[in-house]
């Protein structure tokens, strides 16, 4: 993993900044010291730390458009942070750059639920929405499984997924209208509260643009009723080519479960005796299958399920009787990354996509791969959207052991890209997977990418370093590649 | 309506164009005779005719790119053509520019069953892929009333809906990918087969661009299950707003119907004596509301349908026995457009967009706008997206009457803006409604389109004059329109 934030340093004054932002922040909105500043020196990447130059912590809009206004006059990198949940550095401090917090951001504006939506600020917790909403019957869809803490400005930055997004869709199916910043200050409408808008959809655009656009201000979301049930198909399997098989037979008889996750045999020993979920230790891979709606919907589909997944060889088949026992064959899916953090000192989660008639053959890949670097990996895989999450169990202390499974992770997302897959399903590019984004993209791509960024940020001011790499070492990258088995097929 | 092209005029030295293009293309693929071209000069907005310099029809992606190429190097404007059946100019001719029709690339690449996908080319009609589809079960779920003519390309480029895209969504919701060509004659991937991609959104932004930003040449689109059944509910109501209300609670019971269209009493009036569809005379409105799935499905979500719209207050209720009254309930709201055609010498579809609990109080204004302006208006609403296609009903060959008719639809478009809505649902802006978005969106909105098109088209040479006016136009009007009572309420 390299860090590119060095290619991107600014000679910054850092007494003019401090003295400008004073003028206009409250005493309290600004951190200088350097142990004040400590808390937020890294992300959920907690590999790579860096102290900013400063923190600030804005109270409102007005405040969020006067730092932006002056680092933007002297040429100060901004970075956004919501909850600093992410997984892959988006958050990471900027040496030169003011890191802007949003959590003082968190009043919930409205909820409006005849026409299902709520207006809130960027600092408010994923699962507060929904509990706002639950007095109405609704809820907000997307659910990362950092939901108790991560807030909705940071979901939109990373155009978050969850269990549940194969059947009710990633953050940009579920937000209508962005309210944000450009880095000179301006003030600018993504989307509105229409289902489609003239002019080039910037709302999808600001999705998943992991603070490099725009900083959030107000985000109207879309809130979902609640299905009245859920049941869950808990299906074992004596090989992992069956059980990709169901899945793609679940999809291709038009069936779209509410979930439909996958974990293979290290991942079920690995929970097991940390949870006692009931599952089948025998079984190469298990499925998990969730139906959800009025009680006649999911009968009807359940009984569908179970037919499929039957016919694709399945070695045992259970529903979920009620909703303790649907809460028990969820949990342990739910704890399966602490579960293999209690087997390894380490462990690197990976988070490519692929399609989905490819799983078992990925998995048959990736167990290859695992004989070959001498690193045990256990899978748990969104099966349904075909994101795959190995977790690569290695001991930092080994000399050598490190750089193994960075390969071997590596060759894996490699290989996603090969199989017409990505790089990255729902944690993000930012410092951790850009160079891999040359893997991903061709250098139009990557042009492309590079001349939106300046149209909306010239001077390469917000979050520099993160996303995109530059058009040379993408250059560098490729032609270090040029000369390996694996070289991407891309132009 | 204002004609914007002649702001967009450049010298074009065409003898010399003409040199270059013949070098490059078949004989048969340049037509530069008044007569030949001649059958180009328009799309469906047909109150806009031009002559384009040249007209182009390559036959493959090498040809596109090298017009593009000769195009980009002598500053000729392009402007890309499907099969032209746009309502809002999108594919009117520019007179110093290239008219390029992708009408020959029409190859349907391949049909998977598996991962339900079609790659093909965009000159293929939007029928053919549900044809080619429809041995394995699927189809392609996007139906806009044009679909036996309109193509996959201009699909994409309107980021076209129909009257299934409540449930199924609007183009951008079934592609997952486009390889398109900027207009230097760099190819771009645009999204792919994954749920999501890191990188920012180009393939959203892409959609509904108008032919700003690329020329497309192959698309990969979503296939659907076609549904085991559908039936109708078909309902009468003694008062508009008893029918808004009915279409807001429907939302609200968590029913998403495969369609859901309202009618007024003009238009029914005018479509019963035309196509015997069977619809209750004495109505002040009537609700279409459709259900598709699995049998079980579909009798379990016409139950509750029917519940809701009873307690909605409807006068009458039926529901459709067989697929022959289905069809025959449907065929009247096919035919409301060439219905209303038959009872006025020329009219006026209008295709703003307003949230769905304003829907009856929407219709009270346009009743009420219709006395004041001495014009007959039929209103046929995609209610179940607040999508509104109100006819307004003139005779140009009354002195005025056209501009009355005018002033009346922009007066119902500025009302659509102030209800939270939008000017254009699905027809797209083009030249048509170019000035209204200065009654959408903000200056700093906009700036960024422009920021945004310059990304791609630093030289503003791919279809000009189309889709977002120049900011000193759009200062002008907002001037002009500041003296008025409906002044915008956007900054």
């Amino acid at each position: 993993m390299e860090n590119t934030l060095a290619e991107h340093r600014r000679n910054v004054d850092r007494a003019q900044l401090i003295r400008r932002l004073r003028a206009v922040l409250p005493a309290s909105a600004l951190l200088a010291e350097e142990e004040e500043m400590r808390p937020y020196d890294c992300d959920g990447l907690t590999a790579i730390r860096q102290l900013p130059l400063l923190v600030a912590l804005p109270e409102n809009e007005e405040q969020v458009q006067a730092i932006l206004r002056i680092c933007h006059e002297l040429r100060a990198p901004v970075v956004p942070r919501g909850a600093a949940t992410g997984l892959s550095g988006g958050a990471t401090p900027h040496p030169d750059g003011v890191l802007v917090s949003l959590a003082k951001l968190k009043k919930i504006i409205a909820v409006d639920p005849l026409s299902r939506t709520a207006i809130v600020q960027p600092g408010v917790r994923n699962l507060a929405v929904s509990e706002a909403a639950a007095p109405y019957g609704l809820y907000y869809a997307p659910d990362p499984s950092s939901q108790i803490a991560c807030t909705i400005g940071g979901n939109v930055a990373e155009n978050a997924g969850g269990v549940h997004c194969l059947k009710y869709g990633l953050t940009v199916h579920n937000v209508l209208r962005v309210r944000g910043l450009t880095i000179a200050g301006d003030i600018v409408e993504f989307g509105s509260a229409a289902l489609d808008a003239p002019g080039y959809d910037l709302l999808a655009l600001l999705n998943g643009s992991e603070g490099l656009l725009a900083m959030i201000t107000e985000v109207t979301v879309r809130l979902t009723p609640k299905p009245e049930l859920a049941q869950v198909v808990i299906a074992s399997f004596d090989d992992v080519r069956k059980a990709g098989d169901a899945v793609a037979s679940i999809i291709a008889a038009g069936i779209i479960p509410a979930g439909l996750e996958m974990m293979d045999r290290k991942a079920t020993h690995a929970v097991e005796p940390y949870v006692n979920a009931g599952y089948d230790l025998q079984a190469e891979a298990i499925l998990l299958c969730e139906s959800d709606g009025t009680p006649e919907e999911v009968a009807e589909e359940i009984g569908r399920m179970q037919a499929v997944i039957e016919r694709s060889g399945a070695a045992g088949i259970r529903v979920s009787q009620n909703e303790a026992e649907r809460l028990r064959f969820w949990a342990g899916r739910k704890a399966a990354f602490p579960a293999v953090g209690r087997l390894t000192p380490d462990y690197l989660c990976m988070d490519g996509t692929i399609p989905r008639r490819r799983l078992a053959e990925m998995l048959e890949a990736i167990n290859a791969l695992s004989e070959r670097f001498g690193l045990r990996c256990a899978n748990v895989f969104h099966a349904g959207d075909g994101n795959l999450h190995p977790l690569i169990m290695y001991d930092a202390n080994q000399p050598g052991e490190l750089d193994r499974a960075a390969a071997f992770g590596a060759e894996i997302l490699e290989l996603s890209v090969r199989f017409g897959g990505t790089i990255t399903g729902e944690h993000g590019v930012g410092v951790e997977k850009i160079m891999l984004m040359a893997e991903q993209f061709g250098l139009p791509e990557i042009d492309a990418f590079h001349r939106l960024k300046t149209a909306f940020d010239e001077h390469g001011l917000l979050n520099p370093g993160k996303g995109v790499p530059t058009l040379a070492r993408c250059r560098e990258y490729r032609q270090a590649r040029a000369g390996t088995a694996t070289a991407s097929a891309r132009p």
